[in-house]
């Protein structure tokens, strides 16, 4: 289609893009957030969907499929699985038709609901992710909010060990895809403790003993043994074995070979050692990275539901603000809703912790836009040209917004610098006349001028680059 | 690194992948949803995130951007600018902190909070998208659902045409990049109806003369005549008028023409009227598609706030349907909240019901995994080597789920089958040997035997074609 002359310009451009005007409303409201709640602008929601992005991509990558479940579900659904904690922060009404209802205040027990109600339909292996919000009333001191997302993925329906493995294999993947790859997966089995305490003649207190377990990272070893010794009743020597298996240090063969050795004589302990090594060998032979799986025995995690290995995930560069993603087997997921047992395995994926660090460690560029280009309107007459010029862009994949408004060339320029495109397109009646482009690229600081071609096939290939 | 026996073998592999046996639980819930509420399980939210995704990537494009607000504000926010049917739907409780809350029935009202709380950090012009659920306590019976995503874009800060001209740009790119490139934008200017009431001195009617006109598709023209005589008062010329502007149909010019001459000695209305044509002439000369934009002056959109353009977009095979995406121009948006005036321009994309039209054009494919490749799990030995395959696969982009267990293929077809994969790789010891593979194609039935070759390369090559 020919270039012609745009009409545009029977409107008048107006300069002033917003201005301040008494408008007719009488009492204002003020515009704010509850607390504990926030806005997610640009900036922040960009790297944001960007994490999220990454995440479902790879969950796909290996067979998960997305679900969703309501925000809103029966209280009796929500109060039964919670904790005591869970359940008091529970943001909970009557609704309109006179129903007890909570909103969700995580992904897991929408999932045992979910589970419950489908799963012959679904049939096993269920392979499913769900990103989703989530409330909890929680105490804001504590620098928490009380709405934010989770990123599950688990596999239902399957015992063998392959679910696993599998598990650490979407967060190594996982970790790598979101650009940070220096982590350590720390691994665990719930098995081997239990088979310890089942050598100790101590099976029936394994609750309490991982609740003071739990403690290592806060308290001594030492102090942790007394409180087994005088809390959990543990003798001297039982205290001791129990937190000497939690202390093991050293790589994976040697804590491998210690721990065989501290469950022999019970089955469960030593399929719980097995298991570990077959998931370290599988990990080894499937990445070649073999140094980012450690077998932790201290690694506890407190939910009392976890039953086999359990998995957390450290940043090296940022250990301290914990794990970024976190998991674990089980054997029961939906015993609430149905007879038919569910063993299940899967993790969770700390998006608000993992941009913090992200943002520590300097790996967020901060923009106000998710568009590479913007093309400066520059020659009122040529805005039809300008339009298809955008299209053309756009067609190849290179997102490209137009300046609305023939305004001088530096404010445009100003607007570029602060919503961080990558370059700018400048092309006036000669450049038009021309065939040619000029390309300010704002993170270089340089300029160039090349030609446009045919579809803007040339600019495209140049710009390609750029924004690779 | 070589490929080495698995030692999966050491545990044994589970047959029975999920089995009913009785658990200690006491009393189970009822595992259900609640009424106007459900599940969105794999095949229906598989094509629901691709629609999402092809949204926001348009959007994106454009150079809109992405933001998020709290799913619950104060009360007082949210209940200022709703209709009384919005207030009565709305979600409300008191929070633990004893406020007034409510949970979104829309994302305008946020919109409006947001812009009038950050709009001077964010500068104009200010383009942002909103993809996110609401909630809002409607009668069921009428097949609506409580809760729903809203897919919103819109301009704030810009008066220009070009903004109007872009709003029916992003409408064009987002129907054809779904897939559903036959459909009519169909356009009306808001100025152009209050361009003649001006010229009938009914100016002061204009939202009762609205009203009525939004009858127009339910009553015949003659009925809607007669209420705005009996129920607005007109006088039988002043009705005929308006109905017959309202009725016009015909090519854009022509209907142009006619509108200039209705409109005559109306500012406001000349100025609507020279509006819609230079939209026309801009879409045309962008899209090479002028046929995919009609005005048509008998969309009047019930919203009091529009004031400028306003957008309907009908499928050509569903008009029945209704609206798949629909917005307009509004002069203020945030006078509840700010001084400062924020005129704006936007429009949303209808996610259920543009679903609820691909499902019904046959357009929707049911499968219930976002993963084109099953690779079957067949030499038990060969473990570790299914997961280097696997990992190969995934790393050239190609979405691969292994087997968890080694069962007997038929099985696993039956599996394969039911989910949707496009294609089985099956590979026993012999193609581990030989350094081929089989592949069976589930879609055409077909199976054929390819070299795999160094990293997977070769079949790398082979699948690409066939998944994409």
């Amino acid at each position: 289609m020919e270039s012609r002359v745009a009409t545009a310009s029977a409107i008048p451009w107006n300069e002033c893009m917003s201005h301040p005007e008494t408008s007719s409303s009488a009492a204002r409201i003020t515009p704010r957030t509850l607390k504990g709640f926030r806005d997610y602008p640009p900036e922040i929601m960009i790297p944001r969907e960007r994490l999220i992005d990454t995440a479902r991509r790879v969950y796909r990558s290996f067979g998960f499929a997305p679900i969703d479940t309501p925000a809103l579900e029966y209280l009796d659904v929500l109060t039964g699985k919670g904790s005591d904690e869970t359940d008091k922060q529970m943001y909970r009404f009557v609704d309109h038709g006179g129903r007890e209802v909570g909103m969700r205040f995580d992904l897991t027990v929408p999932l045992a609901r979910f589970a419950a109600q489908h799963i012959q339909e679904l049939g096993t292996p269920f392979k499913r992710y769900h990103i989703a919000t989530v409330w909890r009333g929680e105490n804001t001191q504590r620098g928490r909010y009380r709405e934010f997302m989770q990123c599950d993925f688990d596999t239902i329906g399957v015992e063998s060990v392959t679910a696993d493995i599998e598990t650490a294999l979407v967060i190594f993947e996982l970790l790598h895809a979101i650009g940070m790859p220096r982590f350590t997966l720390r691994l665990n089995n719930r098995m081997v403790l239990n088979g310890l305490l089942q050598r100790l003649d101590l099976a029936d207190r394994a609750s309490a003993v991982l609740r003071s377990l739990d403690k290592l990272g806060k308290l001594r070893a030492d102090d942790v043994a007394k409180e087994l010794e005088s809390v959990v009743g543990l003798s001297d020597a039982q205290a001791r074995d129990v937190v000497g298996l939690a202390a093991l240090d050293g790589d994976n063969d040697a804590i491998l070979r210690d721990l065989e050795h501290r469950t022999e004589g019970s089955e469960v302990g030593q399929t719980g050692v097995a298991r570990l090594r077959e998931i370290v060998a599988a990990f080894e032979a499937a990445t070649g990275e073999p140094g980012q799986l450690r077998i932790d025995p201290s690694i506890a995690r407190g939910l009392d539901y976890y039953t086999g290995p359990i998995y957390e995930t450290f940043l090296d560069e940022l250990p301290a603000i914990g794990s970024i993603c976190s998991g674990g087997r089980y054997d029961d997921l939906a015993g609430l809703f149905t007879r038919q047992r569910l063993p299940g395995i899967g993790a969770s994926l700390g998006l608000d912790r993992l941009l913090a660090a992200q943002e520590e460690l300097g790996l967020i560029e901060r923009v106000r836009t998710p568009t590479p280009i913007l093309i400066a309107f520059f020659a009122a007459d040529r805005y039809h040209d300008y339009l298809r010029l955008a299209r053309s862009l756009r067609r190849a994949g290179i997102g490209s917004e137009l300046f609305p408004e023939p305004r001088k060339l530096g404010a445009q320029l100003k607007y570029a610098d602060k919503q961080g495109f990558r370059a700018v397109l400048i092309l006036g009646e000669d450049e038009f006349q021309a065939g040619t482009c000029r390309i300010k690229d704002l993170k270089v600081g340089s300029q160039e001028v090349v030609h446009v071609g045919p579809d803007a096939g040339q600019l495209v290939d140049h710009l390609r680059d750029l924004v690779a």
